[in-house]
């Protein structure tokens, strides 16, 4: 099968290594064309073999192609436009395009089911850890309960190197940036914009849902302090990012933000630019993957099993079921609830503690635990609690009314505590 | 398509209890008819739809079967037979059989080649976690460098609860067979046996050899005492069957034996009947897969995945490559070194640390670290030790040497340390 390569990044080049290295000869797979924006950069593969083109569209286009293989990203523009020709055309295609499948996976499965082509994106969600294959096929005869992981893995070096190294969120981020750990505009990383990408996939393919990327409810790590990070470790907990989806009934969530998880929670321990998912299905029990989220190597190695699928006949419905069987993933509406965090400054005078307490009561927040510690940064000294379960949308209310207290500094910080489930 | 199951054991009830809510019938299969050798016993779920047999070779001969579902287990016998019968009339065979794969995959893989039918086998490794799909599919353009996992839920238990509760393994055993948690003869089970099945199948996938169980060094958990768990412990390590597949060149080695792993290494912190995989593989980096392996649930899951893979299309090559592709694994030979730990028992008198020093020396090992523990059993004190790499006969060969030292009480127990890789 011919194969075109669109989008020569470090991807791309990782791809065009196991290709020379007999990675994919074996699967009677040849990559014959690529395209890139600059033929002349220096990417340590060699190029001259291949057609090239300067327009992905044209890539798409060219007559004797079977398979396209899309690495150029984002959501719109030229990737979405050569990958609808592709699929127009009956070419398969092979994409890592997470905002691309997230924002517009049902369009283009339609597509894809109308010429009877393969969609495949394993290398979209998670990089080489193959959690897509595993939703869609491996988990196939199972009713999934819940998805949760670690889908970035820059914003999880950044919550890893704060832990280690005691600096701010801001210094962190500089020397990531420095190092190219972080992109120069780091918002669709530490925003959760790209793991909500991720995990608007995983949810459609483990809940039979068509992709619903508006739908998710995301927080960065843009807000999570060095002192948090901290006082959480002291309690017996680390503050991941996490993407979640749970089933609850007809209705599901699905949403990115830091979190509080137990040390012995399968995801507390999955550290710097690592991916980890863990998924709980009826009756398979629970799973986690660990893996390389990122980087040429393990991304490369997705799109490369994606192809050996496509070119040995094993490819089906993109997300699993026909896009006919997907149903429209319902919110549910007023349970998010659970444990939580809450963090605040106050100055340490008499009856703080009382008018915290009374706040929480009044918005029916039952304390777990409350500690406060013997200093802090400045005038101010730390109160941490935890909560019993309760709605967010009490603890919530409750901190706004706490954060106008006299003796409060500053709005609380409060975050939901994750529970190790097995 | 229609499925006859033989074996109506936990993992064929769990698989009628996923037909039953709808878990197959979607991708078109139908369980037609069953066998097992007891028609009358309560299973939990119904068998009154379904065509009866006494004998699953009857089963297997049935004239309207697409897929024959061996769930009886056992490497020869009526398994095997049946599963022969199922293969040579062309019909799509789906095996939780460990023992049948890892010692007549070949064979087996053959008859399926010829007839172009599946011979799927997720199940029998790992239970739910999806690590032979993964192995054969998703690192379908990688190199694999070596697979190690905890492939027996029996022994990892024992393991487990000896060091939380500081009981013999004797002890620990005779629980886990009261509380079903251990077969009446667990040989299978804790002498490596079973784990030697699973890791034969997951080699000879990940190096494109044929499966070679007779190959596979084995060594059991009973071997294990308490004191070295403790021991391990306070040097930072905890003892795990380790079952492990490395490539050395053209050459392998497959074995399976209780080793030491540091607590930060992937499989450490897998607990109870958990079973877990890890396999580093090039470009895609280092993968940890983590679920239950065992069980009706789990199992059961696989099996049905198995089955939709085989209605919708998705099969080939029962392990990965073609047989005439496979190639055979040749035994590394002498390179089996790396760290050890060495425990032994001595009579605390002056000189007993020169004489076991002098007999490392004499056999070039090197000497990590030593302690000489303050308390001991009986009469004697352990002295721990652990080598800088050395060749497994060196350390071997200095620990004969040792047990017959005056002062040592008895052959000192030597086990391999694992590095943490990422």
């Amino acid at each position: 099968m011919k194969v075109g390569v669109a989008g020569l990044g470090t991807v791309g080049a990782g791809l065009l290594a196991i290709a020379a290295r007999g990675g994919l000869a074996h699967a009677g797979l040849e990559i014959v064309a690529v395209s890139a924006r600059n033929r002349s950069r220096s990417r340590g593969v060699e190029i001259a073999p291949f057609a090239w083109h300067d327009d992905p569209v044209e890539l798409a286009r060219s007559p004797d192609l079977d398979i396209f293989v899309e690495l150029i990203g984002g959501s719109d523009g030229p990737a979405k436009r050569a990958v609808e020709v592709a699929l127009s055309r009956g070419i398969h295609v092979v994409t890592a395009n997470k905002a691309l499948v997230a924002e517009h996976g049902a369009a283009l499965s339609a597509l894809a089911e109308e010429k009877q082509v393969a969609l495949a994106f394993e290398a979209a969600v998670a990089g080489g850890v193959p959690i897509v294959k595993a939703m869609r096929e491996s988990f196939a005869g199972c009713e999934v309960a819940a998805v949760s992981g670690i889908l970035n893995g820059t914003c999880n070096y950044l919550l890893t190197e704060m832990e280690a190294s005691g600096r701010s969120f801001e210094d962190v981020l500089a020397d990531a940036q420095r190092l190219g750990y972080a992109e120069a505009d780091p918002t669709m990383d530490v925003g959760g914009f790209d793991a909500a990408h991720k995990i608007a996939i995983l949810a459609a393919i483990a809940f039979r849902t068509r992709p619903d990327y508006a739908g998710v409810a995301i927080e960065g790590v843009d807000k999570v302090r060095l002192l948090d990070i901290q006082l959480a470790g002291k309690l017996g907990y680390r503050i991941k990012l996490i993407a979640k989806a749970e089933r609850q009934g007809n209705a599901g969530r699905v949403s990115v933000g830091p979190a509080l998880v137990p040390f012995d929670h399968p995801l507390a321990s999955v550290g710097g630019p690592m991916n980890a998912v863990n998924v709980v299905a009826d009756p398979l029990g629970a799973l986690t993957f660990i893996g390389r989220g990122a980087g040429a190597g393990p991304t490369a190695a997705a799109v490369a099993a994606d192809l050996i699928d496509v070119a040995q006949g094993r490819f089906g419905a993109p997300f699993g079921r026909p896009l006919a069987d997907l149903s429209t993933l319902t919110k549910g509406a007023g349970e998010d609830s659970g444990r939580f965090y809450m963090r605040l400054l106050v100055h340490d005078r008499p009856g703080v503690i009382a008018a915290v307490s009374e706040q929480l009561g009044k918005a029916q927040v039952s304390i777990d635990s409350m500690l406060q510690m013997p200093v802090g940064p400045g005038p101010t000294v730390p109160i941490v609690l935890t909560s019993h379960p309760c709605p967010k949308v009490a603890i919530l209310g409750a901190a706004e009314a706490i954060g106008m207290l006299d003796a409060v500094s500053e709005k609380p910080c409060v975050l939901p505590i994750e529970e190790t489930k097995r």
